[in-house]
Protein backbone atom coordinates (compact mmCIF):
# COMPACT_ATOMS: atom_id res chain seq x y z
CA UNK A 1 0.00 0.00 0.00
CA UNK A 2 1.43 3.36 -0.84
CA UNK A 3 2.04 5.85 1.58
CA UNK A 4 1.68 10.15 1.45
CA UNK A 5 3.09 12.40 3.75
CA UNK A 6 2.09 16.01 3.83
CA UNK A 7 4.47 18.45 5.64
CA UNK A 8 3.33 22.09 6.63
CA UNK A 9 6.43 23.95 7.76
CA UNK A 10 6.56 27.46 9.16
CA UNK A 11 8.43 29.44 10.77
CA UNK A 12 6.98 28.40 14.80
CA UNK A 13 7.42 25.10 13.83
CA UNK A 14 6.67 22.01 11.35
CA UNK A 15 3.67 19.46 11.36
CA UNK A 16 3.36 16.41 9.19
CA UNK A 17 1.09 13.55 8.54
CA UNK A 18 0.96 10.01 7.05
CA UNK A 19 -1.79 8.41 5.50
CA UNK A 20 -2.73 5.74 2.66
CA UNK A 21 -4.67 7.01 -0.53
CA UNK A 22 -7.90 7.28 1.36
CA UNK A 23 -9.15 6.60 4.95
CA UNK A 24 -8.25 9.06 7.70
CA UNK A 25 -4.29 9.74 8.79
CA UNK A 26 -2.59 7.08 10.05
CA UNK A 27 0.18 9.12 12.00
CA UNK A 28 0.88 12.95 12.78
CA UNK A 29 4.48 14.15 14.09
CA UNK A 30 5.88 17.45 14.93
CA UNK A 31 9.32 19.24 15.21
CA UNK A 32 10.61 22.75 15.43
CA UNK A 33 10.55 25.43 12.37
CA UNK A 34 10.87 24.79 9.12
CA UNK A 35 11.53 28.27 7.21
CA UNK A 36 13.68 27.04 4.25
CA UNK A 37 15.10 30.75 3.19
CA UNK A 38 15.97 31.99 6.46
CA UNK A 39 17.52 28.44 8.09
CA UNK A 40 17.57 25.64 5.21
CA UNK A 41 19.70 23.12 7.27
CA UNK A 42 17.84 23.36 10.31
CA UNK A 43 14.36 23.50 8.07
CA UNK A 44 15.63 19.64 6.72
CA UNK A 45 16.60 18.74 9.96
CA UNK A 46 12.62 19.62 11.51
CA UNK A 47 10.89 18.46 8.37
CA UNK A 48 12.75 14.69 9.19
CA UNK A 49 12.67 14.98 12.45
CA UNK A 50 8.41 15.67 12.33
CA UNK A 51 8.55 12.86 9.71
CA UNK A 52 10.24 10.34 11.51
CA UNK A 53 7.70 10.90 14.77
CA UNK A 54 4.63 10.38 12.03
CA UNK A 55 5.83 7.11 10.53
CA UNK A 56 6.50 6.02 13.85
CA UNK A 57 3.19 7.10 15.40
CA UNK A 58 1.66 5.25 12.54
CA UNK A 59 3.17 2.01 13.66
CA UNK A 60 5.36 2.36 10.38
CA UNK A 61 9.44 1.20 10.03
CA UNK A 62 10.95 4.44 9.36
CA UNK A 63 12.75 2.58 6.22
CA UNK A 64 9.37 2.94 4.34
CA UNK A 65 9.99 6.55 4.38
CA UNK A 66 12.03 6.24 1.39
CA UNK A 67 9.08 5.24 -0.34
CA UNK A 68 6.63 7.62 0.94
CA UNK A 69 5.31 10.08 -1.88
CA UNK A 70 5.56 13.45 -0.06
CA UNK A 71 4.08 16.75 -0.66
CA UNK A 72 5.69 20.08 1.78
CA UNK A 73 4.18 23.69 1.99
CA UNK A 74 7.17 25.25 3.06
CA UNK A 75 7.51 28.76 4.61
CA UNK A 76 10.92 30.37 2.75
CA UNK A 77 9.74 28.32 -0.60
CA UNK A 78 9.40 31.29 -2.77
CA UNK A 79 12.71 32.68 -2.42
CA UNK A 80 14.72 31.41 -4.97
CA UNK A 81 17.15 28.69 -4.77
CA UNK A 82 16.28 27.41 -1.71
CA UNK A 83 13.00 24.78 -2.51
CA UNK A 84 15.59 23.40 -5.32
CA UNK A 85 18.49 22.94 -2.72
CA UNK A 86 16.01 21.25 0.00
CA UNK A 87 14.53 18.79 -3.06
CA UNK A 88 18.19 17.24 -3.51
CA UNK A 89 18.20 16.26 -0.10
CA UNK A 90 14.97 14.97 0.78
CA UNK A 91 14.67 10.97 1.27
CA UNK A 92 11.53 10.20 -0.25
CA UNK A 93 10.40 8.53 -3.41
CA UNK A 94 8.41 11.52 -4.50
CA UNK A 95 8.21 15.15 -3.18
CA UNK A 96 6.73 18.14 -3.88
CA UNK A 97 7.58 21.43 -2.08
CA UNK A 98 4.75 24.33 -2.44
CA UNK A 99 4.92 27.75 -0.21
CA UNK A 100 3.12 27.50 2.86
CA UNK A 101 0.43 29.86 1.49
CA UNK A 102 -0.56 27.45 -1.34
CA UNK A 103 -0.74 24.59 1.45
CA UNK A 104 -3.11 26.97 3.36
CA UNK A 105 -5.27 27.92 0.24
CA UNK A 106 -5.72 23.90 -0.86
CA UNK A 107 -6.45 23.42 3.14
CA UNK A 108 -8.59 25.92 3.86
CA UNK A 109 -10.77 25.55 0.31
CA UNK A 110 -10.36 21.81 -1.11
CA UNK A 111 -11.21 21.98 -4.28
CA UNK A 112 -13.33 25.16 -3.79
CA UNK A 113 -13.05 28.17 -5.50
CA UNK A 114 -12.53 31.26 -3.12
CA UNK A 115 -10.10 33.51 -1.64
CA UNK A 116 -7.44 33.06 1.01
CA UNK A 117 -5.74 36.16 2.91
CA UNK A 118 -3.40 35.33 4.94
CA UNK A 119 -2.49 38.08 7.51
CA UNK A 120 0.33 37.93 10.52
CA UNK A 121 3.51 39.21 10.44
CA UNK A 122 3.88 39.13 7.07
CA UNK A 123 0.28 39.22 4.46
CA UNK A 124 0.21 37.34 1.57
CA UNK A 125 -2.79 36.54 -0.62
CA UNK A 126 -4.17 33.71 -3.02
CA UNK A 127 -6.96 33.02 -5.01
CA UNK A 128 -8.39 28.99 -6.33
CA UNK A 129 -9.68 29.22 -9.32
CA UNK A 130 -10.70 25.67 -11.15
CA UNK A 131 -8.65 23.83 -9.42
CA UNK A 132 -5.25 26.12 -9.82
CA UNK A 133 -3.97 28.32 -6.91
CA UNK A 134 -2.14 31.10 -7.76
CA UNK A 135 -0.51 33.67 -4.74
CA UNK A 136 0.40 37.61 -5.09
CA UNK A 137 1.81 39.29 -2.01
CA UNK A 138 4.40 37.40 0.74
CA UNK A 139 7.07 39.48 -0.65
CA UNK A 140 8.20 40.63 2.90
CA UNK A 141 8.24 44.30 4.89
CA UNK A 142 11.26 45.70 2.65
CA UNK A 143 9.01 45.90 -0.72
CA UNK A 144 5.71 45.04 0.00
CA UNK A 145 3.61 43.06 3.10
CA UNK A 146 0.97 46.33 2.56
CA UNK A 147 -1.55 45.60 6.45
CA UNK A 148 0.71 43.11 7.64
CA UNK A 149 1.28 42.92 11.58
CA UNK A 150 4.87 43.80 10.65
CA UNK A 151 4.19 47.06 8.25
CA UNK A 152 1.02 47.85 10.87
CA UNK A 153 3.69 48.21 13.61
CA UNK A 154 6.25 49.92 10.80
CA UNK A 155 3.87 52.16 10.23
CA UNK A 156 2.86 53.56 13.69
CA UNK A 157 6.58 53.95 14.52
CA UNK A 158 6.93 56.52 11.21
CA UNK A 159 4.03 57.99 11.88
CA UNK A 160 5.62 58.87 16.07
CA UNK A 161 8.82 60.37 13.87
CA UNK A 162 6.34 62.22 11.72
CA UNK A 163 5.08 64.36 14.17
CA UNK A 164 8.05 64.31 16.19
CA UNK A 165 9.33 65.93 13.08
CA UNK A 166 5.84 68.68 13.38
CA UNK A 167 4.69 66.79 9.85
CA UNK A 168 1.52 65.72 11.75
CA UNK A 169 -0.03 66.33 15.13
CA UNK A 170 0.91 64.26 17.86
CA UNK A 171 -1.19 61.83 19.85
CA UNK A 172 -1.06 59.87 23.35
CA UNK A 173 0.34 56.39 21.74
CA UNK A 174 3.01 58.70 19.47
CA UNK A 175 4.16 60.04 22.32
CA UNK A 176 4.21 57.21 24.38
CA UNK A 177 5.76 55.52 21.65
CA UNK A 178 8.69 57.58 21.55
CA UNK A 179 9.16 57.98 25.27
CA UNK A 180 8.66 54.23 25.85
CA UNK A 181 12.07 54.14 22.89
CA UNK A 182 14.11 56.34 25.15
CA UNK A 183 12.99 59.30 22.90
CA UNK A 184 13.34 59.83 18.91
CA UNK A 185 17.20 59.01 18.98
CA UNK A 186 16.25 55.59 20.72
CA UNK A 187 13.20 54.78 18.63
CA UNK A 188 15.13 55.05 15.17
CA UNK A 189 18.65 52.78 16.96
CA UNK A 190 15.57 50.13 18.16
CA UNK A 191 14.18 50.56 14.21
CA UNK A 192 17.70 50.05 12.39
CA UNK A 193 18.31 46.36 14.12
CA UNK A 194 14.19 45.58 14.22
CA UNK A 195 13.09 42.31 12.15
CA UNK A 196 9.74 42.32 11.17
CA UNK A 197 8.78 40.21 14.21
CA UNK A 198 9.53 43.10 16.45
CA UNK A 199 7.61 45.65 14.51
CA UNK A 200 5.09 42.91 14.45
CA UNK A 201 4.49 42.77 18.19
CA UNK A 202 3.45 46.30 18.21
CA UNK A 203 0.09 45.69 15.76
CA UNK A 204 -2.05 44.06 18.68
CA UNK A 205 -1.75 47.61 20.87
CA UNK A 206 -2.34 49.15 17.51
CA UNK A 207 -5.37 47.36 16.52
CA UNK A 208 -7.07 47.96 19.84
CA UNK A 209 -6.44 51.42 20.17
CA UNK A 210 -8.81 54.41 19.44
CA UNK A 211 -5.69 56.66 19.54
CA UNK A 212 -6.24 58.96 16.48
CA UNK A 213 -2.93 57.98 14.63
CA UNK A 214 -3.71 54.30 15.09
CA UNK A 215 -7.25 54.75 13.65
CA UNK A 216 -5.43 56.44 11.06
CA UNK A 217 -2.72 53.31 10.48
CA UNK A 218 -5.33 50.95 10.60
CA UNK A 219 -7.60 52.34 7.83
CA UNK A 220 -4.75 52.28 5.41
CA UNK A 221 -4.00 49.09 6.49
CA UNK A 222 -7.76 47.64 6.04
CA UNK A 223 -8.04 49.43 2.30
CA UNK A 224 -4.58 47.35 1.50
CA UNK A 225 -5.91 44.11 2.52
CA UNK A 226 -9.47 44.81 1.00
CA UNK A 227 -7.08 45.93 -2.08
CA UNK A 228 -5.48 42.97 -2.33
CA UNK A 229 -8.55 40.50 -1.72
CA UNK A 230 -10.39 42.73 -4.81
CA UNK A 231 -7.64 42.48 -7.25
CA UNK A 232 -7.44 38.61 -7.41
CA UNK A 233 -11.55 38.45 -7.47
CA UNK A 234 -11.70 40.19 -10.17
CA UNK A 235 -15.26 41.39 -10.36
CA UNK A 236 -16.19 38.18 -9.12
CA UNK A 237 -17.80 37.18 -5.54
CA UNK A 238 -15.83 33.86 -4.57
CA UNK A 239 -15.95 32.94 -0.55
CA UNK A 240 -13.03 34.64 1.37
CA UNK A 241 -11.16 32.32 3.91
CA UNK A 242 -9.16 35.06 6.25
CA UNK A 243 -6.15 33.17 7.99
CA UNK A 244 -3.79 34.09 10.82
CA UNK A 245 -3.11 36.59 14.12
CA UNK A 246 -4.72 39.52 12.35
CA UNK A 247 -7.90 37.42 11.02
CA UNK A 248 -10.12 38.77 14.14
CA UNK A 249 -9.31 42.54 13.23
CA UNK A 250 -10.06 42.43 9.00
CA UNK A 251 -13.00 39.95 9.13
CA UNK A 252 -15.33 42.54 9.08
CA UNK A 253 -13.67 45.04 6.60
CA UNK A 254 -13.66 41.68 4.14
CA UNK A 255 -17.39 40.67 5.35
CA UNK A 256 -19.01 43.84 4.28
CA UNK A 257 -18.19 43.24 0.35
CA UNK A 258 -18.31 39.38 0.21
CA UNK A 259 -19.06 36.23 2.17
CA UNK A 260 -15.95 35.55 4.38
CA UNK A 261 -16.30 31.45 5.85
CA UNK A 262 -13.89 29.70 8.00
CA UNK A 263 -10.91 27.49 6.40
CA UNK A 264 -12.37 23.70 6.06
CA UNK A 265 -8.82 22.19 6.89
CA UNK A 266 -5.63 23.82 8.11
CA UNK A 267 -1.97 23.63 5.44
CA UNK A 268 -1.83 20.44 6.87
CA UNK A 269 -4.51 18.95 5.54
CA UNK A 270 -3.74 20.96 2.33
CA UNK A 271 -0.56 19.65 1.79
CA UNK A 272 -1.29 15.76 2.54
CA UNK A 273 -4.15 16.41 0.06
CA UNK A 274 -1.58 17.28 -2.93
CA UNK A 275 0.52 14.80 -2.10
CA UNK A 276 -2.09 12.34 -2.66
CA UNK A 277 -2.94 13.91 -6.08
CA UNK A 278 0.34 12.92 -6.70
CA UNK A 279 1.63 16.72 -7.99
CA UNK A 280 2.80 20.12 -7.71
CA UNK A 281 1.24 23.12 -7.78
CA UNK B 1 48.04 81.04 21.23
CA UNK B 2 44.77 78.60 21.59
CA UNK B 3 44.07 76.29 19.05
CA UNK B 4 40.73 75.26 17.36
CA UNK B 5 40.27 72.08 15.64
CA UNK B 6 37.21 71.45 12.62
CA UNK B 7 36.31 67.48 12.00
CA UNK B 8 33.98 66.60 9.55
CA UNK B 9 33.22 62.63 9.47
CA UNK B 10 30.88 60.74 7.62
CA UNK B 11 30.37 57.40 6.35
CA UNK B 12 33.04 58.16 3.55
CA UNK B 13 35.94 59.72 5.24
CA UNK B 14 36.62 62.24 7.86
CA UNK B 15 38.53 65.53 7.06
CA UNK B 16 39.98 67.75 9.94
CA UNK B 17 41.39 71.23 10.30
CA UNK B 18 43.45 73.13 12.47
CA UNK B 19 43.62 77.00 12.96
CA UNK B 20 44.36 80.31 15.46
CA UNK B 21 40.91 82.00 16.72
CA UNK B 22 41.22 84.13 13.70
CA UNK B 23 43.07 83.26 10.25
CA UNK B 24 43.47 80.92 7.82
CA UNK B 25 43.64 77.48 8.48
CA UNK B 26 47.09 76.25 10.12
CA UNK B 27 46.58 72.84 8.56
CA UNK B 28 44.31 69.91 6.93
CA UNK B 29 44.00 66.36 7.59
CA UNK B 30 42.04 63.37 5.96
CA UNK B 31 41.09 59.72 6.98
CA UNK B 32 38.65 57.06 6.91
CA UNK B 33 34.84 56.87 7.58
CA UNK B 34 34.05 58.37 11.08
CA UNK B 35 30.15 56.93 11.55
CA UNK B 36 29.89 56.90 15.40
CA UNK B 37 27.11 54.38 15.35
CA UNK B 38 28.17 52.10 12.68
CA UNK B 39 31.46 51.74 13.53
CA UNK B 40 32.26 53.80 16.87
CA UNK B 41 35.81 52.71 17.27
CA UNK B 42 36.78 52.98 13.78
CA UNK B 43 34.99 56.04 13.84
CA UNK B 44 37.43 57.18 16.64
CA UNK B 45 40.58 55.44 14.87
CA UNK B 46 39.92 57.68 11.77
CA UNK B 47 38.73 61.15 13.93
CA UNK B 48 42.57 60.76 15.64
CA UNK B 49 43.91 60.15 12.65
CA UNK B 50 42.65 63.10 10.79
CA UNK B 51 43.35 65.48 13.61
CA UNK B 52 47.37 64.19 13.77
CA UNK B 53 47.80 64.42 10.20
CA UNK B 54 46.29 67.84 10.24
CA UNK B 55 48.81 68.70 13.21
CA UNK B 56 51.65 67.80 11.21
CA UNK B 57 50.69 69.70 8.23
CA UNK B 58 50.51 73.17 10.40
CA UNK B 59 53.80 71.77 11.90
CA UNK B 60 52.47 71.65 14.90
CA UNK B 61 53.55 69.30 18.00
CA UNK B 62 51.40 66.57 18.48
CA UNK B 63 51.49 67.22 22.46
CA UNK B 64 48.92 69.78 21.68
CA UNK B 65 46.59 68.02 20.98
CA UNK B 66 45.56 67.82 24.48
CA UNK B 67 45.28 71.42 24.37
CA UNK B 68 43.22 71.87 21.45
CA UNK B 69 39.64 73.15 21.74
CA UNK B 70 37.39 70.90 19.27
CA UNK B 71 33.94 70.63 17.19
CA UNK B 72 32.86 67.86 15.47
CA UNK B 73 30.06 67.18 12.72
CA UNK B 74 29.85 63.25 12.85
CA UNK B 75 27.47 61.05 11.24
CA UNK B 76 25.80 58.96 13.54
CA UNK B 77 25.64 61.40 16.21
CA UNK B 78 21.90 61.04 16.45
CA UNK B 79 21.70 57.71 17.41
CA UNK B 80 21.21 57.72 21.08
CA UNK B 81 24.59 57.09 23.37
CA UNK B 82 26.67 57.09 20.72
CA UNK B 83 27.75 60.63 20.74
CA UNK B 84 28.28 60.33 24.74
CA UNK B 85 30.35 57.36 24.55
CA UNK B 86 32.66 59.19 21.84
CA UNK B 87 33.48 62.13 23.90
CA UNK B 88 34.66 60.47 26.70
CA UNK B 89 37.36 59.31 24.58
CA UNK B 90 38.43 62.14 22.91
CA UNK B 91 41.91 63.59 23.91
CA UNK B 92 41.09 67.13 23.29
CA UNK B 93 41.21 70.29 26.06
CA UNK B 94 37.17 70.68 24.86
CA UNK B 95 34.80 69.13 22.33
CA UNK B 96 31.58 69.52 20.87
CA UNK B 97 29.86 66.47 18.41
CA UNK B 98 26.78 67.75 16.68
CA UNK B 99 25.69 65.80 14.10
CA UNK B 100 27.27 65.95 10.24
CA UNK B 101 23.74 67.78 9.29
CA UNK B 102 24.39 70.18 11.81
CA UNK B 103 28.03 70.85 11.05
CA UNK B 104 26.65 71.18 7.12
CA UNK B 105 24.35 73.83 8.07
CA UNK B 106 26.67 75.90 9.97
CA UNK B 107 29.31 75.53 6.65
CA UNK B 108 26.27 75.95 4.18
CA UNK B 109 25.10 79.19 5.81
CA UNK B 110 27.50 80.80 8.35
CA UNK B 111 25.66 82.88 10.49
CA UNK B 112 22.83 83.61 7.73
CA UNK B 113 18.93 82.60 8.29
CA UNK B 114 18.29 79.78 5.83
CA UNK B 115 17.16 76.17 4.98
CA UNK B 116 19.46 72.97 3.95
CA UNK B 117 18.34 70.31 2.24
CA UNK B 118 21.06 67.24 2.40
CA UNK B 119 20.35 65.15 -0.24
CA UNK B 120 22.09 61.75 -0.70
CA UNK B 121 21.87 58.29 0.56
CA UNK B 122 19.60 59.47 3.35
CA UNK B 123 17.71 63.04 3.59
CA UNK B 124 18.17 65.22 6.76
CA UNK B 125 16.76 68.91 6.72
CA UNK B 126 17.77 71.98 8.62
CA UNK B 127 17.11 75.28 9.26
CA UNK B 128 19.01 78.29 10.88
CA UNK B 129 17.32 80.87 12.13
CA UNK B 130 18.74 83.75 14.44
CA UNK B 131 21.71 81.90 15.43
CA UNK B 132 19.73 78.49 16.16
CA UNK B 133 19.96 75.29 14.27
CA UNK B 134 16.51 72.96 14.26
CA UNK B 135 17.25 69.73 12.45
CA UNK B 136 14.16 67.37 10.85
CA UNK B 137 14.57 63.99 9.19
CA UNK B 138 18.05 61.91 8.92
CA UNK B 139 16.14 59.08 10.79
CA UNK B 140 17.08 56.15 8.41
CA UNK B 141 15.14 54.17 5.86
CA UNK B 142 13.39 52.32 7.99
CA UNK B 143 11.26 54.97 9.74
CA UNK B 144 11.44 57.94 7.37
CA UNK B 145 14.48 59.17 4.98
CA UNK B 146 11.59 60.23 1.95
CA UNK B 147 12.84 61.68 -0.84
CA UNK B 148 16.72 60.06 -0.85
CA UNK B 149 18.51 58.00 -2.72
CA UNK B 150 17.69 54.61 -0.77
CA UNK B 151 14.21 55.65 -0.50
CA UNK B 152 14.01 55.98 -4.30
CA UNK B 153 15.52 52.48 -5.10
CA UNK B 154 13.17 51.22 -2.93
CA UNK B 155 10.26 52.47 -4.19
CA UNK B 156 10.56 51.47 -7.67
CA UNK B 157 11.82 47.98 -6.94
CA UNK B 158 8.59 47.82 -4.52
CA UNK B 159 6.83 49.43 -7.76
CA UNK B 160 8.11 46.74 -9.91
CA UNK B 161 6.78 44.05 -7.04
CA UNK B 162 3.53 45.21 -7.54
CA UNK B 163 3.88 45.30 -11.17
CA UNK B 164 4.25 41.98 -10.81
CA UNK B 165 1.28 41.16 -8.63
CA UNK B 166 -1.00 43.18 -11.38
CA UNK B 167 -1.53 45.92 -8.72
CA UNK B 168 -0.19 48.08 -11.22
CA UNK B 169 0.28 48.38 -14.95
CA UNK B 170 3.76 46.90 -15.56
CA UNK B 171 6.63 49.29 -17.50
CA UNK B 172 10.14 48.36 -19.42
CA UNK B 173 12.03 49.84 -16.13
CA UNK B 174 10.09 47.96 -14.10
CA UNK B 175 10.61 44.60 -15.88
CA UNK B 176 14.36 45.23 -16.49
CA UNK B 177 14.77 45.45 -12.57
CA UNK B 178 12.66 41.92 -11.95
CA UNK B 179 15.08 40.39 -15.10
CA UNK B 180 18.10 41.92 -13.97
CA UNK B 181 17.61 40.24 -10.31
CA UNK B 182 16.90 36.99 -11.19
CA UNK B 183 12.79 37.29 -11.31
CA UNK B 184 10.53 38.04 -8.87
CA UNK B 185 11.72 35.56 -5.98
CA UNK B 186 15.21 37.28 -7.03
CA UNK B 187 14.87 40.32 -6.33
CA UNK B 188 12.84 39.73 -2.73
CA UNK B 189 16.03 37.71 -2.03
CA UNK B 190 18.12 40.39 -2.38
CA UNK B 191 15.87 42.99 -0.86
CA UNK B 192 16.12 40.98 2.54
CA UNK B 193 20.07 41.73 2.92
CA UNK B 194 19.92 45.09 1.01
CA UNK B 195 21.56 48.27 3.12
CA UNK B 196 20.53 51.86 2.63
CA UNK B 197 23.45 52.57 -0.34
CA UNK B 198 22.34 49.48 -2.48
CA UNK B 199 18.66 51.01 -3.03
CA UNK B 200 20.70 54.16 -3.15
CA UNK B 201 22.40 53.02 -6.04
CA UNK B 202 19.76 52.43 -8.76
CA UNK B 203 18.80 56.66 -7.49
CA UNK B 204 20.93 57.76 -10.31
CA UNK B 205 19.00 55.49 -13.20
CA UNK B 206 15.83 55.82 -11.82
CA UNK B 207 16.31 59.98 -11.91
CA UNK B 208 17.25 59.93 -15.44
CA UNK B 209 14.38 57.79 -16.13
CA UNK B 210 11.33 58.81 -18.46
CA UNK B 211 9.80 55.50 -17.95
CA UNK B 212 5.75 56.10 -16.45
CA UNK B 213 7.15 54.07 -13.17
CA UNK B 214 10.38 56.54 -12.72
CA UNK B 215 8.42 60.03 -13.29
CA UNK B 216 6.15 58.41 -10.74
CA UNK B 217 8.60 57.72 -8.01
CA UNK B 218 10.26 61.28 -8.50
CA UNK B 219 7.30 62.66 -8.08
CA UNK B 220 6.83 61.47 -4.93
CA UNK B 221 10.04 62.03 -3.81
CA UNK B 222 10.01 65.70 -5.04
CA UNK B 223 6.95 66.17 -3.11
CA UNK B 224 8.52 65.12 -0.24
CA UNK B 225 11.35 67.05 -0.08
CA UNK B 226 9.22 70.08 -0.98
CA UNK B 227 7.03 69.74 1.92
CA UNK B 228 10.22 69.04 4.43
CA UNK B 229 11.54 72.49 3.28
CA UNK B 230 7.94 74.15 3.40
CA UNK B 231 7.94 72.55 7.29
CA UNK B 232 10.68 74.50 7.98
CA UNK B 233 10.17 77.78 6.26
CA UNK B 234 6.63 77.77 8.10
CA UNK B 235 5.71 80.40 5.87
CA UNK B 236 8.64 82.03 5.98
CA UNK B 237 11.11 82.73 2.52
CA UNK B 238 14.64 82.28 3.52
CA UNK B 239 16.98 81.18 0.89
CA UNK B 240 17.50 77.47 0.33
CA UNK B 241 20.70 75.42 -0.12
CA UNK B 242 20.40 71.91 -1.47
CA UNK B 243 23.72 69.81 -0.76
CA UNK B 244 23.99 65.90 -1.96
CA UNK B 245 24.42 64.04 -4.80
CA UNK B 246 20.87 64.14 -5.20
CA UNK B 247 21.00 67.97 -5.37
CA UNK B 248 21.19 68.40 -9.05
CA UNK B 249 17.97 66.77 -9.41
CA UNK B 250 16.03 68.31 -7.15
CA UNK B 251 17.23 71.76 -6.77
CA UNK B 252 14.88 72.72 -9.79
CA UNK B 253 11.46 72.08 -7.81
CA UNK B 254 12.66 73.71 -4.92
CA UNK B 255 14.21 76.91 -7.06
CA UNK B 256 10.59 77.21 -8.48
CA UNK B 257 9.22 78.17 -4.38
CA UNK B 258 12.02 79.65 -2.74
CA UNK B 259 15.39 80.92 -3.65
CA UNK B 260 18.49 78.43 -3.67
CA UNK B 261 21.61 79.32 -3.84
CA UNK B 262 24.83 77.41 -3.46
CA UNK B 263 26.72 76.56 -0.12
CA UNK B 264 29.03 79.76 1.82
CA UNK B 265 31.01 76.79 3.07
CA UNK B 266 31.72 72.93 4.00
CA UNK B 267 31.12 70.92 7.20
CA UNK B 268 34.42 71.12 7.72
CA UNK B 269 34.27 74.85 7.84
CA UNK B 270 31.13 74.77 10.00
CA UNK B 271 32.72 72.72 12.31
CA UNK B 272 35.64 74.79 13.07
CA UNK B 273 32.96 77.72 13.16
CA UNK B 274 31.82 75.95 15.82
CA UNK B 275 35.54 74.97 17.87
CA UNK B 276 35.80 78.79 17.71
CA UNK B 277 32.95 80.06 19.03
CA UNK B 278 33.65 77.08 21.84
CA UNK B 279 30.33 75.89 22.30
CA UNK B 280 27.45 73.41 20.82
CA UNK B 281 23.90 73.65 19.09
Amino acid sequence: MRLYLGVDGGGTGCRAAVAEADGPVLGRGEAGPANIASDPDGALVNILAATRSAMASAGLDESLTKEVHAALGLAGSNARGFRDRLMRRLPFARAHVVSDAVASTLGALEQEDGVVAALGTGTVFAIQLAGKVRQIGGWGLVLGDEGSGAWIGRAILSAAMAAHDGFRPSTPLLESLVTEHGGADGLVSWSLSARPADFAALAPRVMASQDAAALDVMARATADVVRSVELLQNQADLPVVVLGGLAPFFSGALARRWTVRPPLGSALDGALWLARQGRGH
